[in-house]
């Protein structure tokens, strides 16, 4: 694994007419028609996509909770999934420490930091053998791999399988494209973010920073890629 | 719309490869493999409905999370959409009586006690006709839409699109297909699960009111069906 | 009822040391110290409130997530607790028109632009008295009240016993207050909003129609109070 | 931190009228008066507690979603944290990894089934002290906290304030009093139930494992203290 830290992102499932339903879902609201039959009759593509944006733009975000997107994701450490997990609006399902036995150097990731350096990168992976030793050395005596792994680090590589609807995908990238989140799951929620835009181009200008959407920065230390909260508020158009 | 008080339900989405995207998930939980691979590696029908039907039949509902159905409805009652509505892990997106004038006669629902009784029936058209006449009066007074509507009845029809996840889903109809819930509601979410069942047949044995999947009623006023708790918990096998 | 369509709220619930509770939050995900003792080392409520006022400037509302507070609404219309019920984070229990039988004129609210107008507000008092009528024969011929009160109008009164974080209660202020909400959920919202300031003065500047919180307003339709977006985003200072 | 395993759990919020609560969201449910007016008119705690007890015994969870429960809790290991986290409907704020950095050896939690065994113990604390120092050297060679602490285990300890309402506090006991459940959550929940049930002793009937509540085992590996759901359904009362 080593030499390789970059998360492995795939999206592996979404509903089969995306723009249709979303579109359905806005129109259902100020129309006195049936929802089935304002399905049923449309499908001028850029049509749709103007009034989405136009009710994306007026943050009604409900409307796009109807569409869900299914992730395959891979080598990613156990500090960033504690992270992801925090997303309740998500739904997950993880490799299990408990269930699956390491059988023999568990996979792991670098953090850039470290893995810049030569010399503390090689202490690194030296230790990671020292501790899948140490484990291996507890499962032989017995002891059960959920209690083993409690000598597994942060670093050791986590696999899952997550869902999402497009407004917390929104969200998502709002809070963690920002420079102030962790490197990791910078990295990841932009491979989900360009994975989605691939099959879904319209919706990149959404895929950003909160900076980006607010024009200022809430953070208490600011990147300053963005002007503060309160600088900005104090400038404002006659 | 006399004569017709039964909702109309379509099915417009889901994802496009339900059943694989669910057994992934559940073996991503129990494998060293990387989930892509789990899905890239599948095809075997009969193998993954089985391992879905174990998972499911021990109360690990996260794993059918995934996956997410989108209904168009219509031709239910604002007094059926106000208890819906209430299904907090649904995400809705309704006609808007604020928005959206009446032209006409409003659309509306005859409950059945009423719509048997051809003399209460006649009495109920009439009404509604009346309440019409009051809607469209304030209306022309130039009172707006949002306010006019104050006099609509519960038996207003209304639209929506409603989305899920299977697990919901599956608590939707346990809950709503109990005969202590009202019976709009009832036959609206029978023909929800109807819809899905057409498309997958699988999920079938889930769909049914509580009472099924535990074996004992725990309603205070039970219809007979099943034992009570009570009654349950005193006849233990040995 | 009549001449009376404010809102009743009292305030029935909170915890015991809400500023407590957050700075222990607060703290504990900067501090070594083990949270039960910050907990008990503290109480400098100027200390305290700045540290709070900090952390929600920040963004990171999930600290206050701890607070719930509890309000007992009623003289509500149903068409305002269709539209509050939406909020899902909140917590319901609202007086049930299946289980609850109407006995003489229901309490209803008269909506403002008809209530100034005393030809068209005594037209709606004696529509109400109709309905009620209507309500009541259908009762007396033995329909069940939960399919009498398909003739009930949105109008009529309801009352609920509501809960949410304070999370949940920034987010409903910053929605709810803004002039495009329906006018009698913005006054009750106000109202919930006025009881617990009264209690927790400290609050009152998160408790604003959210174009106070961003600068600028979202939506399609502006009032005018502050600049558009698009505007807004167009004059950054340097 | 040697030799004391146990997680620290203390209760530090609840509402100053948690029955009374629950007992006016109960009756605003099916009566005509006013919520405040039940509110203010009840004091009878054996009253307020059989209506409570009826209706969390139908299935009602709802009118027990306004009492809201804070504790703080330490010394539990990242391993059983990652696990709590994953319940979406609590509140949490935990100690950061990336802003608080460990100045000596970290707390840690040593599993019981190598706490038991001398040598095992002496191998795992000696380990602890590795890590540590391994640890420390990178944050003395100016790599961040952040970074550095991808080398700590699950074993390390952590602390938080968790909230989470009634009807959660329930569901939590029903799956983690489980014996299936790991030993270290276990104890964590048995600890957060007794000390609820110190201040409320009459929740301590539903804070137990599903089984209890059910009268059935519905894990695919039972531990034999139910009888399984399939030998259950077989054996009826007639």
């Amino acid at each position: 694994m080593e030499g390789n830290n970059q998360p492995v992102v795939n999206l592996i499932s979404k509903p089969e007419n995306m723009l249709k339903t979303v579109y359905t879902a806005c129109r259902t609201c100020y129309s006195a028609d049936m929802p089935i039959n304002i399905y049923n009759s449309t499908d001028d593509e850029a049509k749709m996509l103007k009034l989405i944006e136009r009710v994306i733009s007026s943050g009604h975000y409900s409307t796009i909770e109807h569409i869900q997107i299914s992730f395959a994701i891979s080598n990613v450490s156990r500090a960033c999934t504690h992270q992801l997990v925090r997303h309740r609006h998500m739904s997950f399902s993880q490799k299990s420490q408990r269930y699956v036995k390491e059988k023999g150097q568990f996979d792991y990731i670098i953090p850039p930091t470290i893995d810049k350096d030569p010399e503390l990168k090689e202490k690194f992976i030296a230790f990671m053998g020292k501790i899948s030793e140490q484990y291996l050395e507890f499962v032989e005596a017995g002891i059960p791999a959920e209690d083993a792994r409690f000598v597994l680090p942060n670093a050791a590589a986590s696999s899952m399988v997550a869902s999402l609807n497009l407004r917390e995908m929104i969200h998502l990238a709002n809070l963690r494209l920002c420079t102030r989140a962790q490197y990791e799951i910078r990295m990841l929620v932009k491979k989900m973010c360009e994975a989605l835009v691939e099959e879904e181009p319209w919706l990149k200008p959404y895929l950003v920073p909160k900076c980006e959407r607010w024009g200022f920065c809430d953070e208490d230390k600011s990147c300053g890629r963005k002007p503060t909260k309160e600088a900005f508020l104090n400038v404002q158009p006659v």
